[in-house]
């Protein structure tokens, strides 16, 4: 079985140096986020992460969830471990306090999210349900239908899921068929057919609230059609408990390649009647609401990636560093463990340089979301919106391809043992592989960073986003020994800046541009992720200048990112290459060529 | 369940267009390949893989295999496939006539070998072994034991392995245990533990000839000190007919992540006074005859890479095609297959190109063994030898690489449903995982061309590679439409040849140079590819000009070329920057960095 162990000391540096913890602290309703309380709860997560969901990961693996009946069964100790994660109150991490959550900035639960999917991704997509839900109801919610649900749901008593995916409606949201029939008492009758509900069906706990996307009667076709319910696996009574079971059954769970340990359930709503459910939001207005869980989920994914990432890191190194074979290529000695070897070393040194590009990433995103939401100054949380809407398709397309292939490195170190189950690693890369596919596939993220979010308002916030990228080389240039830094991270600017004025002029040629998309995401991927990386090296330089901190952990980042300039961002240019010459070809390729 | 076509039209176009099928046919010994004969090979092999070893495929993967007792149990089907495939005289399809084999050319052989892989990679990897160690003990065995074991291994009658790992001996076989000890009557006994044995135990044939690494009592360290041993699993009687069991015994099979229709044992042995084997070729010469046989492995396991990649690719497009999603991102059009997004043709192409590269490479390396082989003028056959060593770890670690990225992409093209298991794919992308590691993994591969390949004899044969590769540039700037391409391949070389001279410059920067080894392996992979690339689209063109064959598909390679240069050529400038940049950074990295 694979130890897992928070990267506490990452973790904290990034949150500091990188995301602005501090600035963070300061914003109204973030004021209980100080540094200790931060230190405390990272430390609090990481015991439980390490002690309790850990152990679990592989356990679920093997077991499995089963179909009974219409009963569906998940693997041995989920109940205690969900018992315990409700009950000390890490779902309501980053909630609203009025309805019991604690209310902390997403910059501090989202490393705290890391170590539950490093520790146990398949479990911990079940939490992650609320906070979606969460911020669903927020948003579109009545205020009746608030202080009825959100409180269960904040808190964990109750589970949550969002219904979507329909057989012909996957990717194609327009295609949902779901019907809702109103009833007399003001409330619907909902009648269809829902697949891939992770955790639609389970007795982890009393009740089970849906959220479900359907037609009303009058719907226009298409996403403008689309309405939103609240559906309970039980009604209430009048106490507001559970009561009778709702017309929702369980037909059949998915047989997966991995996260074995969440079953994925086909619900079939309304064959006795109809399910009852409650209109969130007004009608036809169900796809907007349903994207704010989504955009949570999307984010949580990307995080996913350093996530599964992390674990097979973790995993890899203590392999490298324990298992001996062969002899040092320069020197010929016997009896070093693996990472001595050259190219060992270039794999570990190349999966952690992703890793912290990666958390740069992603818990620079986390604090853009606070800023966005708390931030005094209309203009400064108009930036960070804008910001955070730009980079999600990023944060979640690409962290989620380069966290697939940190899996796949770390099978690659373990050799032959890698192939096999017992070492844990295997699952790793079978569980991270459904990652770049649910909440929007890395093609689906692409083409919203191409349409939505670079063309349509003409590539605005993107360039302002290539002007901080400037910002952070010229502030490497002052730096005699980070020169060649700066202009590695110049380049990738001048690339960035290059691809945007080639789509802004080719716009017209749509097919040509979106056969390009997903080398877009990929390139400006790999330069966020070089941003971030030389942020971390201007750090370090100061902490090395002022003499403080742990010296060789500073020296570390500065290799790292030289090394992430010398092996990641010169694949840039590859993708920038693509992204102008394959699409021209597509276009044009014969289908008789295929 | 996935269907699977043998690629009949690409195979032949390759194997005449590229590959030199005439001019093998008229090698001395290779007479019996003609086109006709090898067209029918094709069709008849072609029909087998689909008809009878397809369907198989997920057999073996549900049911796996079961070790009761000392007793292993394969899937269902499989003794039933085993008795076709043998009986069709399938095994001896490239081995020697005088051993009853067919001795067609290995150009002949390579296609067949990838139907069966493609068809079931699990089942395949049994009779693949009998290749294997036909050609090892065609080197080193006397003539006495040719006469007693050969014609058996040859037809399949008995089963073969090749026993080379220990649990302190994997990459490094070095560190081999393994006992031989003399006894009076000129063999041997043997005593330790073997690992991760392919088909080591089953009762599929009434022998299994195991070939086995072990050290003589007066053996010297190292790998200088191991020998060849033939150990069968039930000693012959004086008719020449299995009888006693000898002392092997298999103890556990491992529970992999994919390959379950295929045991991976572990075998003790001399548990009960020493199982009793007989010496192959000379004392302490034994790893230089396994390489004989691992070579052929390595070039074989090269050949899976492109046969997991083609099923993969088949099942992608027809799911493609008939999967209907989402709309026209130009037109708005509803209805329309997913094909019609330009994302998923870009996946689509991308993994044909990258199959039609490799296979140019597998099947002109496979008539590079023929010409080094049979080719009467000395010279010849010795630049092909010396092209074969040179590209073989190019053969086997690219291919197989890239092979993991097409069942990896496939995936993605199905979207969820490439996640559940039932559709197929999954079991694809899990048993591919395996080929990036067993035989030497990609890292292994790399070193060899780095160090054994390149710098041993100063890169010479590979300067012959690029003035080859040069030479085909040439041609193409004859073709008017063709002199963009002739560019891209001018540049791979110019890449290549830059690589080379500052491989050979750096030379006593041992480790630096190591930790590009990678990188240089798929630089070269990559560039290999575009030069065969570039060779099927000057084919491709002369067909054109001279009004023959099916315009659209040729028309296609042209396209496939040039959407190679867009997308995969690029990538080489990548590794070359990666090759150059990160070694330096690597070999001063801290420890504590990790």
């Amino acid at each position: 079985m694979l130890d897992y162990q928070a990267p506490l000391r990452d973790m904290q540096f990034i949150l500091e140096a990188l995301a602005g913890l501090e600035r963070i602290g300061e914003l109204p309703g973030c004021e209980d986020a100080s540094s200790d309380l931060v230190s405390a709860v990272l430390e609090e997560a990481g015991k439980f992460a390490a002690g309790v969901l850990a152990p679990l990961n592989p356990v679920g693996d093997r077991q499995g969830c089963r179909l009974e009946g219409e009963r569906v069964s998940v693997p041995d100790g989920w109940q205690a471990a969900y018992d315990q994660f409700r009950d000390a109150g890490w779902i309501g991490l980053s909630l609203p306090p009025e309805h019991g959550g604690q209310g902390l900035p997403k910059l501090v639960s989202t490393p705290v999210w890391e170590m539950w999917f490093s520790a146990n991704m398949a479990f911990a997509m079940l939490p992650q349900l609320n906070v979606g839900q969460t911020e669903a109801l927020m948003i579109a919610a009545s205020e009746e239908q608030k202080a009825i649900w959100l409180e269960k749901v904040v808190s964990g008593e109750w589970a949550a899921t969002m219904n979507l995916t329909e057989p012909q409606a996957g990717s194609d949201l327009a295609a949902t068929r779901m019907r809702a029939e109103p009833t007399d008492g003001g409330a619907y009758r909902l009648f269809g057919q829902k697949i891939f509900i992770s955790y639609g069906e389970h007795e982890l706990t009393p009740n089970i609230v849906h959220l479900v996307l359907a037609r009303l009667p009058d719907a226009p076709p298409g996403v403008k059609g689309l309405s939103l319910f609240l559906v309970p696996k039980y009604l209430l009574d009048e106490r507001g408990e559970p009561g009778p079971h709702n017309d929702i059954h369980c037909i059949a769970i998915e047989h997966k390649m991995g996260i074995h340990g969440s079953p994925t359930c086909t619900l079939s709503y309304g064959d006795d009647g109809g399910a009852l459910g409650y209109l969130v939001g007004e009608p036809h207005t169900g796809l907007a609401t349903m994207f704010v869980m989504m955009n949570e989920a999307r984010f949580n994914v990307g995080v996913q990636g350093v996530a599964l990432g992390e674990r097979a890191y973790q995993a890899a190194l203590a392999y490298a560093r324990e298992r001996v074979q062969g002899r040092d290529i320069v020197t010929g000695e016997v009896g070093l463990p693996i990472l001595a070897h050259p190219d060992v070393k270039r794999m570990l040194v190349s999966m952690r340089v992703r890793l912290m590009a990666m958390r740069g990433l992603l818990y620079s995103a986390a604090g853009w979301f606070d800023l966005a939401r708390h931030h005094p100054d209309a203009e400064v949380a108009d930036k960070y919106r804008r910001y955070v809407d730009l980079l999600m398709p990023v944060a979640k397309g690409w962290c989620t391809e380069v966290g697939n292939d940190l899996c796949d490195e770390a099978i690659q170190v373990f050799g032959g043992m890698g192939f096999v189950e017992e070492t844990g690693v295997a699952q790793l890369f079978r569980d991270a592989r459904v990652i770049t596919i649910y909440e929007g596939t890395t093609g689906i993220q692409a083409n919203d960073l191409l349409g939505r979010k670079i063309l349509r308002e003409n590539g605005a916030t993107l360039r302002e986003l290539i002007a901080d990228i400037r910002e952070t080389a010229g502030q490497l240039e002052s730096h005699a020994n980070l020169g060649g830094l700066a202009q590695s991270l110049h380049d990738q600017a001048n690339l960035l800046e290059e691809s945007t004025d080639w789509l802004l002029e080719r716009r017209a040629d749509t097919a040509d541009l979106y056969a390009g998309a997903v080398p877009l995401l990929h390139l400006l991927g790999i330069a966020c992720g070089a941003w971030q990386m030389a942020r971390l090296a201007l750090v370090a330089q100061a902490g090395h200048e002022q003499g403080e901190g742990d010296a060789e952990y500073l020296q570390g980042l500065i290799e790292l990112t030289r090394f992430y300039m010398a092996t990641q961002a010169p694949q840039a240019y590859a993708h920038g290459h693509t992204l102008r010459h394959a699409g021209a070809v597509l276009a044009r390729f014969p289908e008789g060529g295929l």
